[in-house]
């Protein structure tokens, strides 16, 4: 772990946002530590409440009026946050100037959880326009946990060797650059996360057992979901994330809990994951992965 | 590979039978090849079309009864075949009785893609009883294929990285018990299989191209679906297999065509395969896996 808080540069936290509440939340850790913030808001991706940071709203078109207003802004350190889209279909393109740094921000959401080489050129392209990249945690370090249980409960003893077998999955998974996440339940992995995201492997999960509910049978919760970042993945750009709608997909698939690597996982929103998860009884644990746990998986 | 057919064993071939259509290939092939077939169906699995070979019904808990049969009827090979439900939220057992060896028959399904572990002590219940477990590929051989396309239509340039990047991600998967096949596009791993199995995955990856195609976008057909066995699986009784449906989920879905491996994936109904992938113009390929392909596999 760097230590929290961008110390090296001055001026204010750029923030390339996406979609979602997370920009909005690294733009206001930025406030507070002092540095302020300028957002680049995506348009089509970013939320409207961004408005309130200074900002402009940018097209993945315009990649010179945004690097311009980055420079004028006097920003040097860059955060890329929030979620976008990538169509399925659509090829990678061989050279990565300015269109294509914006055409590759446009269709990160696919990339989320895979394509670790990708995103590391599209960080050395910022990075040559002059850039530092910073990982949102490291402007707002309350997003990620140290190893604890976030609220009051605590996964069983019958649930460890599910969390232990569902990091051994997800870093092996990580490793083949395939995805960060998977639900495990009495040590089978029940689902895989590759390009369709944490939330549609819930819904999944959620529909399997509906059928086996549909077949007469009562089932209790049982399962967990595990999220890791990829052994190759570079956290300041592709890290994974839980947050209050991971806690209801949680619940709906019948599952018991979260375990997620601590300090390395985006909690958005901790106080209302942890009031979700209470509310619910469901747990939230963060676990210190060794380096040796990272290396040798497989 | 060993040799097709059974030779060590006389009398019929004892067919443990599940659903689909496998059981009864394998039953024909049994009668073809001169041995003969005494089938086990199993009550709500197995398809009543088996009545006309030899056969008993029967359900999971009937053990001792099966064994007698079986028996009686002079098998000393048994081929365990066909679709089995494993209800989600069920525990392992901790003992391998009769009992239990039916219990796991009766729930193998969402083993299919994994657990490789269980499987195996579910050959060894049967081994002690005295039989000697055949794969299906042993009694059918037509049931693999070769190091060949099955149709028409061969992948193209653009595919073979594709190809190459699914079965490293197949057999890292199968390495680690999760699954036995991805759908892979571009380098990107979009779906990887664990117990929801291949239909499923297969329909996932459709939805996502519809989202997309809803989007405005007109989708050329994209992607692979390959399947590997798991470096770990024992191939008589987990072997992956592909059919009919699965190509029309491949067409379903958007992808180009289906890559398995040589000598190590069931194709049920070979012909119907091969004149729907004509009719579609997709691919179906089978490539020779190298043991260092395997071995090397994370």
């Amino acid at each position: 772990m760097k230590a929290p808080g961008p110390t090296l540069n001055s001026g204010p936290i750029g923030i390339i946002a996406g979609s979602g509440s997370l920009p909005g939340l690294v733009a206001q850790a930025a406030v507070s530590s002092g540095r302020g913030a300028f957002v680049v808001a995506l348009e089509g991706f970013a939320e409207k409440g961004l408005s309130t940071f200074p900002h402009i709203w940018a097209r993945y078109s315009e990649a010179s009026r945004v690097l311009r207003h980055l420079r004028a802004a006097d920003v040097s350190d860059l955060v890329l946050v929030g979620g976008l889209q990538r169509p399925l279909g659509l090829g990678y393109l061989k050279d990565f100037g300015p269109q294509v740094i914006w055409w590759a921000l446009r269709n990160l959401d696919l990339f989320r959880s895979g394509d670790s080489a990708m995103l590391q050129k599209i960080v050395t392209a910022f990075e040559r326009e002059g850039f530092t990249i910073l990982g949102a945690h490291e402007v707002a370090p309350e997003l990620v946990l140290p190893p604890i249980d976030l609220g009051a409960v605590s996964p069983d003893a019958n649930t460890e060797p599910d969390i232990d077998r569902g990091f051994e999955a997800a870093i092996g998974l990580g490793t083949l650059d395939i995805g960060q996440g998977v639900i495990v339940a009495r040590g089978r992995v029940l689902a895989a996360e590759a390009a369709e995201g944490t939330d549609a492997m819930l819904e999944r999960v959620a529909e399997m057992r509906a059928q086996v509910a549909n077949a007469g049978r009562k089932l209790k919760p049982l399962g967990v979901l595990v999220k890791a970042p990829q052994p190759i993945q570079d956290l300041r750009v592709d890290m994974p994330a839980i947050g209050p709608k991971t806690i209801q997909g949680i619940v709906d698939a019948g599952l018991v809990g979260v375990a997620i690597a601590a300090h390395r996982v985006l909690v958005l929103d901790p106080e209302e994951v942890r009031r979700l998860a209470d509310e619910a009884g469901v747990f939230v644990t963060a676990r210190k992965l060794s380096g040796s746990a990272m290396s040798q998986a497989r």
